[in-house]
């Protein structure tokens, strides 16, 4: 790479640091990068962290020492956050998303990359100190958000499926019973998919009682792996008994009035826990 | 937002275009954003222009005019695609990755939003000037790959399902014969998840004789869609015939032999197609 001054060593290192999240960049590497002196590497990234950190975008974190250098944590901005949810419910709350049988149409929202990336940030900020070390989503509408939490997690995402693949080699079943039809299904993840030990993020799309999300949890145990959360983007708010406890939501859909043609959508409790998180 | 400095300015900014690919933003938006004079804010411009030209991040795009503006447009370096490209080879042909039946595990890979990402990258340097409305993925697999393309183009990714959900309202399914198999299967696409008319781009993590890809094709028509490309992760080698023509993979898996425990896995042809559009 040729020499660059300092506009051009902020405009490279900014897409440097946004690409590698969670990553620990030594200053070293930097200072070749640019054949820079560290001192101007430092100051470099003084201007840097002060954008971020303004601008909501992140934590600049200097770690110190000879094995030290910089890492980038992805955040949100609360009020930016509740600007955020407060802007889905009401997209969540459009009467054409009724579908028969009292269902809500996502799938827009589900497939819309920038909206997905939005969310999985928000989740990013919300677990950025809890040691992620891996993502779990069951097939198939789950899979977009895992992903982009992942990528701001920089962790990898394991897929779990409602049936038996016999491709992806040796398979851990189990039975669970969903919660809102009582019905016994099964889910299955590949063995070598996930690390025993591993500190999992579960995450889906929407959660009724918790059945599915109860299910994971159970799956996670017979990997010996710990549940660092549970995350969803909507919540059904008409549940008489939650499978389980500790979990977030974006968004709580507590009514689908076929007949009348309505839909309320409020947040869910993501915000509240952001403000924890953010000490504000 | 307070009034920044050319150096503040400049890490903003590019954040900014980061998280907006492809979409037209004002020199007025920059200019009020910033409170500074549209002079200033094009010295800017040319000077993020220049690191991401020079560092294969993407085009600036300068549109001249009244309702003119900026866009950035990702890109890919040739040389450091090539590279990239070869390294993901080497990593298929892992032995370990051999699964029963002659099957490749590529889970680890699927599942990594970082390498996806950068894979998604290609294809979106790839297609950047084909007009992609958006999309066409089936689901499970090719679901994260679809996500990262439609992130750098900024389009949404519809998901064909081989099932019948009746969740999502009117479907549009047709029948199609999986190449390898010969045998009859269904796939569907909820009819409001895809607009009439749109240029899609055809989205799959493996690719054998085509058949799914041809379906897709089928499927589109039926929304009098338009297919703007065909798009594999890896494409294998052993296929007697081809159901669809005009496609790019970025690896060609041309052997798995299960007693001998050697994959063998060469770059397919998104190289040749990326220098072509490159003009390389």
């Amino acid at each position: 790479m040729k020499k660059l001054k300092r506009s051009g060593r902020l405009v490279d290192m900014t897409n440097f640091m946004l690409e590698h999240p969670h990553q620990l960049v030594s200053l070293k590497y930097f200072s070749e990068r640019y054949q820079s002196a560290k001192s101007s590497i430092s100051e470099d990234l003084t201007i840097v962290k002060e954008i971020f950190e303004e601008e909501g975008i992140g934590e600049l974190l200097t770690v110190p020492g000879a094995s030290g250098g910089v890492k980038y944590i992805p955040t949100v901005d609360a009020s930016a956050a509740e600007a955020f949810v407060h802007e889905l419910c009401t997209q969540l709350q459009d009467e054409s998303r009724i579908l028969p049988g009292g269902y809500l149409y996502m799938m827009d929202i589900l497939g819309r990359p920038s909206t997905m990336n939005q969310i999985g940030r928000l989740f990013a900020a919300l677990f950025k100190d809890r040691d992620v070390d891996a993502i779990m989503t069951v097939a198939t509408k789950g899979i977009p958000l895992a992903h982009a939490i992942g990528t701001y997690l920089d962790v990898p995402v394991s897929i779990v499926r409602r049936d038996h693949r016999v491709t992806e080699g040796s398979v851990v079943s189990i039975n669970y019973v969903s919660g809102s039809s009582k019905r016994m299904q099964t889910m299955s993840l590949a063995r070598r998919s996930l690390e025993e030990g591993a500190n999992v993020l579960i995450v889906d799309d929407f959660m009724k009682a918790g059945g599915t999300a109860k299910g994971m949890v159970d799956l996670l145990s017979e990997f010996r792996a710990e549940v660092a959360g549970i995350a969803t983007l909507v919540e059904a708010a008409d549940v008489s008994e939650r499978l389980v406890e500790d979990y977030v939501s974006i968004a709580r859909l507590s009514e689908v009035n076929e007949k009348d043609r309505r839909i309320t959508v409020e947040p869910g409790n993501y915000v509240n826990q952001l403000k924890e998180v953010l000490g504000e």
